[in-house]
């Protein structure tokens, strides 16, 4: 029988910045029978949750469920508009951009990567990944591109790996600024219902999530949500797919079903952390969103305090999804994570790429609240100062005097 | 909140060849919190299933887990091992042959059919679809593409629109005969943990499966199983891939741990099923083969009782997971499926494409048991004389008989 | 970890008349988290359920929940309106009213029982466990009793021993004639939520109830509604109590709690219970008692067809919750229960008492379907037969005949 | 359907000495299908279920397991034991203490009270409220009952609403010393599996126990554990009862049944719970009793460090269980409680009888961490600080300083 007990007692705390914590609720939803995905109960049940994903992407069109992980949903934005050896403009704000825009060149497309150059001096780490999209390197480069052989611009809205957002508004108007006809294409896994997201109102052709963030299910599905424009596009691109194809997805969601066998099970919790998200008596989305940006800033006093960098160097762009903690010169940020795993039972996440060993990062995403964030700060703080650490002061400290300061929104709205 | 009531009481009873019903301890494992996979505990549990699976396909090469459906798992097999254009040949045994060649078509590919000729002079229905595949016809053909064009010959191991197998091995013996070095590409989503499969020892190069079949889970993971002939061939094939390409996997596997993220909460339950089939206490896999065999003979007894037509023609390949069951001229069968539904809450399986509303298909596998046949033959016996078809005799009567005949093989073990 | 698989496939038919199965919604609602019992969210709940439990007992009076089993209630029942040495009527409709006595004994009570003389010629089975309450036998010792020293008259609504319903509205009309200032205490743990009982308008002073039957919940809650009567007796009774006092309970109940800690996780399922019963799409209380007596009649038609009796034998108080079946003379009925349940993974009910070995028990309430009920019935006739049990005819065929010709009255409810 | 989200997000923190957190695993094999108690399944259930318990009471003899909540355990162990007007001897260290010997008045026995006298000059709390029982007032008192009229003493081993122990195996020796027969009773329904606890070694008569605490169950289930000595005594003692009987209990426990319907899936969940305590690879029992006295330390640190007065005025009988917070005079700590539910999602326990409004408990047990106990003190002391309390220090500092100065029991185990 699976057992899973690494720590003998208590409740594990899962602060990377997904998987997120999955709600009792949905993992109740989840373990409902499976039905035949044939019948009348499915269809109603495929065109509820088709529905309710809509207004999650704020979005009137299409939004195409897959039942498979985030990064096939990558493959299934490229493939769906790209013909192969197409040029495709990408922005690395981070890991996630970088992974992208190496599957777009497995793909065999063209993926030139756009990014502010250099380093930083006192640390050492990419300028690039520490601030969000420039609009005008992209506005700039696509300008030069007079023969409009750029098909598509992709861009991470929520950098995973840094805790940096983009503007993808600018983006945008960046690409109307310059005239030129490519697609918009967003990465928004890790932003999706966390962090405010405008499908329709932000222009964007095709937009990427994945369920296992602040749409608080397990891993196992994705999502492309697509502008007229880019339904347009796909039905000329010649990328070989089938799986992926949005055209019979589309076609037969319109009745409730899908072409090959959907994953029910993860439709159930769909349903359910959709009816969560939108529950009007806890203020749906809007609420959702600042109750993120709460935690954001409550997580980043604690770092202030410390006396450590937050890898996000832009205020404007802080992601509330995450916080990249830079370690000081010298210390290996993963030997802290593990003491912090094995002492306090503990996960937090690990630098990746070329930030590897140089900061860890604490998911405070989906199911969370502000006692959760103390326990994980507090096994922060205990684990810096266990390896060795100097901190300033006490991150701990802070975040209570700020949540203490800051109310929930949840409970003004309530005593309102 | 998530209701699923179209029936007010009582448990549905899902007898469709897949999704098929999902025991109470598989929903209890895949409910488990989601844990960090990129952690310790996760990288443990990784090793373990990889390590189970490969026994379930009874191989001791690879096995490609993918947080994808079945579908994807097709896709994943054709281009990892062919290049755009290349020739493959697809023996079609019914409408998921069918299928699996219109995603190859889809995929750029030149998909050559083969199949034998012709209607039934009684029922209408095509020969080929009544019948396994004709090893034969493969071995001609093979032979007479002498410049070796053909890179792979695809087959279905277990029909799922018919209820008819295919004689692996013999297909294999057929490639070898006419000295041809095409790849074999086997799918047997709907076979594997059901009716007895042999990766290595029937020589096959690439084995396609999924997880809501004789594996008894929800679907959302796919397999794909592959022989060092293929994995030689992935390294040439030029299909654009990137999510389904098998060399990242296959390597990270090696510690437990996936490149991209993988559907932690259902390969838990993935692991609880590996350990029930292969439960030494209950005979392991052969008394799971044997246990299929019996109820389908038990099923067939009651279609013969009715006096029906069984979907299978040649009574040497009928499959252990279905009976395909022809409706009387006239009568159209997704009528009577309907009303089983509507009034005795059971789920058949409809006709599918060249067969639709001419049969029905009862499923008879995973987590399934004598009594529980019994309720769906009823609920058949019911429906077909409700719906006005005049029956020969009582296929319950029948199928009574022969379960109190033969005592379930596991029965027999414990006694000895 | 817990492992209950004696039988290593599919899923267990458990056919008793009690435990009955647990419907999927209501193990998800108990698996809940468990909450502070002096919280406000314990409260809310506390207050939602008391209201609902009321409409499910047909009162206006209070119900007092019990964290405990059925046999508790009924030593509660008696405790709160009795004194030492009292005495008491009660009548023997089986093996259940016998407890029953045989537990006011233990307490101290002069417990008289009343009951048809005699055993049947044919079967030699006690007369009075093949027929309901006789009201004239109740109302003769009453009326003989001019003193007024019986307290209280006790009987059984639902025996749930032999499937023999008593007629309580006449209980009290036999009461009310002899002018017998006795309560009435009824017993319908195994009755409530599947056959009607109306506790105000039959004038019932007690009524015990218990979880695991009609409320489809697993054992561990059970009731006591009490009329204004029997709570002004309570306040003079005097046999020592605590855990079982009425006072303390119906006053914090007032705010939604409880004296002592409430068992919480299976109230949670007691809501859910109440939610599914009440439901008004699919029809109420009225519609759940229909399919009741739609499904005794069709699993009473299959033990007539196979030549077996009823062991009720007056067709005007059979049991629409479960059937008990008398096996022929010198067949061991256990003998035949342990069959059907290693052969055919199905549980059924054991003869109790003075009936041991001579009957067995079909359970069909609860989270019950026309199916479940026709894959019981073939184990038992399978059983049967396999036990050398000569059979006149089939009695699955009768059920299946009854059922077809009958629908279920939800589905008229629908259709019209 | 079922909803308690009065929070909108995260996870709830339970932080009251009972019912505490059931853990997942738990609330899992609480939700398998209900079976037949009186099935072959259910005795072999049954059997492994009393064999553990007794290893966790640490006793050989007869544990007899309830389906009911604790208080009826309490009227249990007197009323099998005692006669009508018997004189028993029940120490007052508390509320629970009180409500016991309240109960047993209620049971018409002589419930004669000893207790420290007198009030705390500072806080006005009752002095021996803040003290285990004074052996030496009992053997006292026993010595003087030279009649030995007195039939039992009782005592709370941990006391649940202050957080004292009590020294058991000294009430055993002033018995003794007394060389009095009264039977010595011993309520460990909040100590059980928290705090160390030896039935046989310590010479108690009657252990009673519920599940709802160190058993990180559900409230449902409680026990009596008894003595030869107690068995005797139950021979002869003439209280009414019937359900709380221990004789008919011993003896079909014999066999692994119960003679009335037990609480199956509490069962599951009781089997569960001590496979997780008793489980050698994570040190069994005295890991978590060690364990728990950690986190106790823990939390008393930051109370001191508040500047707070820690309810148990004696270091020696600190409860390992919880944590009294006396709050300073004219707070009112159900405020604080009230705020701290509110604002920060966590639950306290409230001043109970003599001390409500004067102290909070904070709950450190069961399916506990170092981590969740983080997450509650940050709530208590943004509480405290909300609510306009001055404290000296930081509590939250100081638990994080002795967290990380000593490692859990169980890393230790492991490193070594």
């Amino acid at each position: 029988m699976l057992t899973l007990d690494f720590h003998p007692t208590g409740r594990h705390f899962l602060q990377i910045p997904g998987p997120s914590p999955v709600p009792d609720r949905i993992l109740r939803a989840m373990s409902y029978p499976t039905i035949d995905h044939r019948g009348p109960e499915f269809a109603a049940l495929g065109l509820q949750v088709l529905a309710k994903v809509k207004q999650i992407f704020q979005t009137q069109g299409p939004v195409v469920i897959y039942p498979a992980s985030g990064t096939g949903a990558w493959e299934a934005a490229l493939s769906n508009v790209c013909s192969p050896g197409d040029h495709v403009l990408m922005y690395e704000t981070g890991h996630f951009a970088w992974l992208w825009q190496k599957l777009a060149t497995r793909l065999q497309l063209k993926a030139e990567v756009v990014a502010m150059p250099g380093t930083c001096p006192t640390t050492g780490l990419p300028i690039s990944w520490r601030h969000g999209v420039q609009a005008d390197l992209i506005e700039a480069r696509l300008k030069a591109d007079t023969g409009h052989t750029i098909k598509a611009v992709c861009v991470v809205h929520n950098e995973t790996s840094t805790g940096v957002t983009s503007n993808i508004a600018a983006v945008r108007k960046a690409i109307n600024a310059a005239k030129h006809p490519a697609l918009l294409l967003v990465d928004t896994i890790s932003g999706l219902a966390s962090a405010e997201y405008k499908h329709d109102e932000w222009g964007v052709d095709v937009t990427i999530s994945g369920s296992q963030k602040g749409l608080m299910l397990p891993p196992g599905i994705s999502f492309n949500a697509m502008s007229a424009k880019a339904l347009e596009a796909s039905r000329h691109a010649s990328l070989p797919k089938a799986f992926w194809a949005w055209d019979e997805i589309v076609e037969m969601n319109k009745t409730g079903y899908w072409p090959s066998t959907p994953n029910t099970n993860l439709l159930y919790g769909l349903s359910e952390a959709c009816d969560m998200l939108l529950d009007p008596r806890h203020g749906g989305l809007p609420m959702v969103f600042a109750r993120h940006q709460r935690w954001a800033e409550g997580v980043r006093a604690a770092v202030r305090a410390w006396g450590l960098e937050i890898m996000c160097a832009d205020s404007a762009v802080y992601s509330p999804v995450l916080c990249g903690v830079v370690t000081p010169q010298g210390v290996d940020a993963d030997a802290v994570r593990k003491l912090i795993y094995e002492r306090f039972d503990c996960s937090l996440g690990t630098g990746l790429g070329k930030i590897k060993g140089r900061m860890f990062r604490i998911g405070h995403l989906g199911d969370c609240n502000d006692l959760t964030l103390m326990a994980a700060l507090s096994g922060c703080e205990m684990g810096l100062k266990l390896s060795g650490i100097k901190l300033q002061g006490s991150g701990v400290q802070a975040a209570m005097d700020y949540f203490s300061a800051h109310a929930a929104p949840t409970a003004l709205a309530k005593a309102a």
